[in-house]
């Protein structure tokens, strides 16, 4: 199984909306389509949509339309615009974008076919990173997790995430791969199902134990003494260590709190944007109604019923009890901590 | 709109599990239909499905096919274990059937005919003092709302959980009629969707603002200042004021705790238990891991993944705010208070 890879000149992208029924790749030959993709979550997960934006980026400028350099570079800025605003909560967007146009405004090449092949690089070095960042994740993370653990994880950050491996389920991964016998609580993730459709799959592919729940479960699971730590993924973290994630990831960091129980965030160094003192600046996505009000289709709400569907919240800092990066494990003050990591 | 009805020796049941697109009535004639629909929740709700198992007695007994009175009570106890076992959690069924065995063992006629309408008479009762109950509790409970609060509510303890008028929705009612101006966020309680499906559809009927959301979301809608006061309903309260309610609930009570928001409990004192000291003695039913795994009858998880599905959790007194009966509202310690009032 391949989240994405590159072929032909094309990004070939897993369908995760037709997850786990189908396996089904699309064929992205311009970044309209993968603009469609990331906004209407084909692809979806921070670190991933990083890296189909980049890929993005790459196909929305075609070399033989433009003659000069200066054509070349407006084109890409309008290009790496435009697909900047599919999503605003994840920060992984933006900050793969300005990567590729950073790494074209300091190219001294002229020709627009060579500032093409340097755009194509920077996206498959964005891609590999994250491959590489998600295994030292895993590698730091494993440390913090006992021999038999009962993991409670909410939302997809996994594979399917990422450009492989995962960030919280990569440290599920490495758990798993030091021996460790662990096993997965997936809650489902209302409204669009990402714990039901894509963490449960990816666990049961790799022979993890995991049990899914509805995400009103999680704190009955705590209070029986069913779940031994939480690990999440992020979207953005604020430079104070205000985590931006998936709605229900608050809900669960309180409860978690409130039995006990370690919370800890798995997330590359490029989730925190240190533009932001704290969380409540980090925009919140709202999406349609619709995704709430309809299942498979189907109406399960009067209609006309009024709905409020933000996709993600903030979990204040100091509900974190640590986060888990490449460059090892920040603990509070995360003001202190995360940039020390980042230097 | 009616929840249930008798009419021609048939219980008329308004099937629950096809709001809000489909208001269909279904017609039991014997104590085996009215088995089903306690089981598969076409009626539901703790009050309800007492005042349905009570009608459930009358017409699972054939005074026809009796002879004798102690015929007749012999097969009324037959019945009433019946449907003892249609659902373990909500107390009030096991309540409504022991007050409609004890009215006949109490009862000086031996004929099956007169014994036959005795119980109807008490099942009508049941039914009657139901509505009472609600609009009392609505009362005591209205006291308790300010003017203009934005109430949440989990799962349905409306019209469609009781005879009518409701518990938790009755104290809404009673709020409103009183003019407060009031508005309610219903989470919409997977899997099985009594939120989304009847709360809302109930709050539009009435004209009362609703707003939809995931489960998940109650969190950051509180820590917005989104909520000013949760209310609920019960399907059984031990003796010491602990609460087995709809599964969620007991996450919504640490939640409110931690954002310093009342949460209240309305409930007929029919849903005390005293025979048992404390909630951990409460049965809790587990159901079809298919209510998580499909919506709408389409699969959204991978073919057998392990799924955990309880129907109810536990919330300790200590995070409940006040008990609202019909006879007033019962504040720590409950030990005392709830008993007070069964006086």
């Amino acid at each position: 199984m391949e989240t994405m890879r590159w072929e032909s000149d094309t990004l070939v992208l897993l369908d995760q909306t037709r997850l786990p029924l189908e396996l089904k790749y699309i064929y992205c030959r311009d970044h309209h389509q993968v603009a469609e993709a990331i906004r209407n979550l084909r692809v979806r997960g921070a670190p991933a949509i990083g890296v189909a934006a980049a890929y993005g980026l790459v196909l929305g400028v075609d070399a033989a339309r433009c003659s000069t350099r200066r054509e070349f570079l407006e084109r890409a800025r309008e290009v790496a615009g435009e697909l900047a605003l599919t999503r605003p909560t994840a920060v992984n967007l933006s900050w793969a974008l300005r990567r590729m146009l950073d790494r074209l405004e300091n190219a001294p090449e002229s020709d627009p076919g060579a500032l093409r092949g340097i755009l194509l690089a920077e996206a498959h070095a964005i891609f590999v990173e994250d491959l590489e960042t998600n295994r030292a994740i895993g590698r730091f993370g494993q440390e913090l997790i006992p021999s038999g653990a009962r993991i409670l994880t909410h939302c997809n950050a996994g594979a399917l995430a990422t450009a492989g491996y995962g960030t919280a389920l990569g440290v599920v991964r490495a758990a798993t791969a030091a021996g460790k016998k662990v096993s997965v609580f997936a809650s489902e993730t209302r409204p669009l199902l990402q714990g039901a459709r894509l963490t449960t799959w990816e666990m049961l592919q790799e022979k993890i134990p995991v049990t899914l729940i509805a995400d009103n479960m999680a704190a009955s699971l705590m209070a029986r003494g069913g779940v031994d730590l939480v690990i999440v993924g992020a979207d953005r973290i604020a430079a104070n260590g205000d985590v931006a994630n998936k709605i229900g990831t608050y809900g669960l960091a309180v409860l978690a709190e409130a039995h006990g129980l370690p919370f800890y965030v798995a997330a590359p160094l490029s989730t925190v944007d240190f533009s932001l003192a704290e969380g409540g600046q980090i925009p919140i996505e709202e999406r349609d109604p619709a995704e709430v009000t309809h299942l498979a289709g189907r109406s399960v709400a009067p209609p006309g019923v009024r709905v409020w569907n933000p996709a993600f919240d903030v979990t204040p800092a100091r509900l974190v009890t640590a986060v888990i990066t490449e460059r090892g494990v920040a603990y509070p003050p995360y003001g202190e901590s995360l940039a020390r990591l980042c230097k």
